[in-house]
C-alpha cells in the first residue's frame, strides 16, 4: 500500500526539517514533568505573565470595554472603569465597523496604523507612513509573511545571527531556503563583526547561494546585546553593498537594562545616513505587543513597517495577508495603546507610568541577579543582559561530561539542561537550539522568573552546576571558552 | 543592477500566482468608493458584525471579564455582571496560567481542547480525543498548517470543488501545488456527482499529478447546499479506495435554513460506516467562531480535529503549530464557550437562546428573500441558501456585454460586479473568483444585510440589472445556463 498523503513518510520534508527548540525536547519533558506533579519554572520561553508578571490595567480596561460595549451604556460602567479608559474604548471602536467581532482590513484597522506611523515618526525624527505598516498577529507571523515572499527555493539564503532565535531557522526551513549564519562575537559581548558576514556571504556564494536578505536581531535575543549606532551603521552600508534586504527583528526595543546604549531603530540609522542608502535599501522592522513591559503574549498582536519597498511587493504582502482575512482585532487595539499610552494629565497616567517603570525597574535588577548568579560559578560566563529578557551563559563542560552525552545519543548541552530540569525544575533551552561554534555549550533562560524568586533559583542552578560538575570532572580539561 | 529581494520581479512566485478574490479588485475598489464617500454595502465577505449583527452578550461578558481580571475582585462587579458569567471567566482563566497575555501550550489551552472534544462527542455521537484536537486563529490558519504539511511540490495536487472558497485555490498556489478541479452540479442544486470526482482524479493522474487530498466545503461556500448522508458516504468510499486525507471545512455547521438536511459531519458518517474505513481514512475537521449565530470573525478562533491521523504526523503538526507560539488567547475562550455554552438553568440561559435563535432564524428568512429576489429577475437563476452565508446566483450575461467585457479586458462578470457596484453601492465577488464552468457566470453575496434592508437591496439589485439588460440585451441570446 502506498503510504497516505497524513503518513510521517510522506509530508512535506521542508516541514519535517524545520527546528523550533524553544519549545523543543526540553519544553516536552518539562509538560511530562508538570503533569506527573513536579513543580516546573519555566525560563523556555519569554512569556512573563505565565511567571506572574501582572498586565498593565489602562489596556486591559480599554479592551475589556471593547469587548463589551453594551457596557458603555451602562450607568454604573464609571463604577468599574476610569473616563479615560471609557473614552479611548469608544475611539477604538469608531475606528473597525463592527468592532472586535468584525474582520478589519487584512493590513490592520487604518486608524490604528495611524497611530503606530505616529509613535515611529516621534521615536525616530522622520516621517512614517501608515500605508507601509501591516498589524500582524504577533511579530513572527509578520516575520514569515516576508520570509515566505523573499525565499524562492533552496538557492535562495538569509543571514542569521548565530546564535539566533529559532523562528528565523524554522522559517527558512519551512519554506525551503537556505540559511546563511554569521557569528556573533561572544567574547566582544556578542557584538557583530563585519568581517564575519563577509566571509559567510563569501562561503554562501562558493556554494551557488543567492543570498537575499540579512536579519539583525537588536537588542539580541538569545543573546542580550544592544547593537551600537556604529555597527547598524555598518550592518546597512553592508546590505547596500551587497544587495540585501534587512529585516530587523526590534521586538525587544523597550526593554533596556543599562544606559550606554540605549536602543536605536534600523530606520532611524538608516535615515541619518542619508541618500542614496536611505532612499533604496529596501527595510523591515518588526515589534509586538508580547515583550516591553506590556508582555501581552497571550494576545498575538505585532506590527512591520516597510521602507523602500516597492508598491507592487507592497500588493503582494497585502494579498497573502487577505488569505487569512486580517490580523486579530482586539490585538491590533493592544498595539494602539502600547504605540499611544496615557498620557500626562490621563487620569490613568500616573498608575500606568507606576505600573510600567516597576516591571523595567525589576526586569533590571533580575538581568544583574542572573548575571552575577551564573559569573559566580566557576565553569559559567554570561555576559550582561544589555537587552531583552534572556540570559545566555556559556557552560564549560567537562570532557567526561561530553562523553556521557554521546554515550546517550544527545548533543552535550542538552544533556546538561535535561540534567538541571529533573534537578531543579528549572526549564531552559539548550544553546544547541540557537546555534553556537562547535565545541561550546550554553543555555538560554528568560529573565522572567519573579524577582523574590530569583536569589533562590539562582542558589539552586548553582548546587546543581556544582554536583554536575562533581560526578563529570576529572580534571583532564574542559570544552573551550 | 540586480533586482533586490523585494523588487517585484524577484520575488517568490508561488505568492505571484495567488489569488484571494474575496478581497480582490472589487474589494479594493469597494474600499476605495468608500473612501470618496460613496455607502458601501460590503456583502463580498462573510462578515456579520460589520454589516451590524449584534455579538452575543453572555461570551462578551466572561472575555470583558477574563482581559481585565482584576474586576473579579471588584465588589461592584455584579452590577455589571451576571454570576454565571463571573464564574466562567473564574474557570477560564484557571485554565491557562497567566491568563490572556501568556502564551498557551501551541495547540491551544488543553482544557478547552477538552470542552471540545466534549462538543464533539455530544454532536457525533462518538469518542474525541482532546490531543487529536488543535485551537487555531480561525479555520484559515488551520486550513493552511495542513495544507503545508501535505503539499510536497507542484506534483502534489488536492481536490478542490468549483465553485470553490478562494482560500483553498490561494493556499494551494502558496505551497506551490496543484489544484485538483472537481465541479459541482448546479442544477442538481449544486449537489456533488461521484463521477465528476472520478473524472477529475483520472485526469490529474494522465498529467502525472499525484491526488494527495480532497476538500469538502459542508455547507457549501459559495454555493449554499448541505450535503446528504447518502453524499457524504461516497465521499469517504470514494477517498478511501483512491488514498486520499479529507479536509472538512465545516465551519458553516450552526447556519442551516432549512429542514429536509440539518448538518452531519463528517466524523460521524466515517464511524458510522464502521472498520476498516473508520479507522483508517485521514480525516481533519475544520470549525470557527466566525460564523454560525456568533460571527466572531474578528477574534480569530478555530479548531480542528484529526481522525486517524498518525501519531509523529501529530507531532509534526504540533512543531509547526510551534513555531508562531500560540493561537490568540480570547479567540480560545470564544471557542470555549461555543462548544460549552449556557445550559438550562443558567442565569444567562434564556437571554442567549434569544439571541442565537433570532440571528438564525433572521438569517433563515433573508436567505429566502435573497433567493427570491435574485430569481424575479429574468436573466438570473439561483439555488436556494440551504446553508452558510451566501448567495451564489447565476447572471446571464448578453453577448454584448461579454464582447464589452472582452475589450475593457475584464472577465464579464468581474465587469457586472463592478457596474453593480458603482450604480449601488453593494459590493460582491464575481463568480470567477471561485471557478465555474466556461461561459457562464455568476456572482456571490452574503445574505447578511440587515433583515429590514433586505428589500431595498434586492430592489436596488433588481433595478442595476434590469437596466443593464436593456444597455446590453440585443437579442441574439444569452450566456448558457
Amino acid at each position: 500500500m502506498f503510504p497516505k498523503a497524513l503518513d510521517y513518510e510522506s509530508l512535506n520534508e521542508n516541514v519535517k526539517k524545520a527546528q523550533y527548540a524553544v519549545r523543543g525536547e526540553l519544553y516536552l519533558r518539562a509538560s511530562e514533568l508538570q503533569k506527573e506533579g513536579k513543580k516546573i519554572i519555566f525560563t523556555n520561553v519569554g512569556n512573563p505573565h505565565a511567571l506572574g508578571q501582572k498586565p498593565l490595567t489602562f489596556p486591559r480596561q480599554v479592551v475589556a470595554l471593547c469587548q463589551a460595549p453594551f457596557l458603555l451604556d451602562d450607568p454604573n460602567v464609571g463604577l468599574l472603569f476610569p473616563a479615560d479608559a471609557i473614552a479611548r474604548a469608544k475611539h477604538y471602536l469608531t475606528l473597525n465597523t463592527g468592532g472586535l467581532g468584525a474582520y478589519s482590513d487584512s493590513r490592520g484597522i487604518p486608524g490604528i496604523r495611524k497611530e503606530v506611523a505616529e509613535f515611529i515618526e516621534k521615536r525616530d525624527g522622520y516621517p512614517s507612513d501608515p500605508e507601509l505598516i501591516f498589524l500582524t498577529d504577533g511579530a513572527s507571523k509578520g516575520v514569515m509573511q516576508i520570509l515566505n515572499i523573499i525565499i524562492r527555493g533552496e538557492g535562495d539564503g538569509v543571514l542569521v545571527p548565530v546564535p539566533q532565535y529559532p523562528l528565523y531557522s524554522a522559517a527558512i526551513s519551512l519554506f525551503g531556503g537556505s540559511l546563511v549564519p554569521y557569528f556573533l562575537e561572544e567574547t566582544a559581548n556578542w557584538g557583530l563583526d563585519i568581517n564575519n558576514l563577509r566571509h559567510s556571504v563569501a562561503e554562501a556564494r562558493s556554494k551557488g547561494i543567492t543570498v537575499r536578505a540579512m536579519v539583525i536581531i537588536n537588542p539580541g535575543n538569545p543573546t542580550g546585546q544592544c547593537l551600537s549606532v556604529a555597527n547598524l551603521r555598518e550592518i546597512l552600508k553592508f546590505c547596500y553593498q551587497e544587495n540585501l534586504a534587512l529585516l530587523g527583528d526590534e521586538v525587544y526595543q523597550q526593554n533596556i537594562y543599562q544606559d550606554e546604549r540605549p536602543f536605536i531603530s534600523a530606520k532611524k540609522v538608516l535615515m541619518d545616513m542619508g541618500p542614496p542608502i536611505s532612499k533604496e535599501l529596501h527595510l523591515v522592522s518588526f515589534h509586538t505587543v508580547s515583550k516591553g513591559y506590556w508582555g501581552e503574549c497571550g494576545q498575538r498582536g505585532g506590527y512591520f513597517e516597510m521602507t523602500n519597498i516597492p508598491p507592487k511587493t507592497v500588493d503582494e504582502i497585502y494579498k497573502v495577508a487577505s488569505i487569512s482575512l486580517s490580523p486579530n482585532v482586539p490585538a491590533q487595539i493592544f498595539m494602539g495603546m502600547m504605540v499611544n499610552p496615557p498620557k500626562p494629565g490621563d487620569i490613568s497616567y500616573d498608575h500606568f507610568v507606576r505600573e510600567s517603570k516597576g516591571i523595567i525597574e525589576s526586569l533590571r535588577r533580575r538581568a544583574r541577579i542572573m548575571t552575577d548568579g551564573f559569573n559566580s560559578c566557576r565553569n559559567v560566563v554570561c555576559n550582561f543582559t544589555e537587552g531583552a529578557m534572556y540570559s545566555f551563559p556559556q557552560i564549560r563542560l567537562p570532557p567526561r561530561a561530553i562523553e556521557a552525552a554521546k554515550r546517550a545519543g544527545k548533543v552535550p548541552d542538552v544533556l546538561y539542561c535535561l540534567k538541571l530540569l529533573e534537578a531543579t525544575g528549572i526549564s531552559t533551552v539548550p544553546g544547541s537550539g540557537f546555534g553556537q561554534k562547535e565545541g561550546v555549550f550554553h543555555l538560554r533562560t528568560t529573565i522572567l522568573p519573579a524577582e523574590e524568586d530569583m536569589p533562590g533559583i539562582m542558589a539552586s542552578f548553582k548546587k546543581f552546576n556544582d554536583e554536575f560538575m562533581e560526578q563529570y570532572e576529572d580534571y583532564r580539561g574542559y570544552s573551550r571558552m
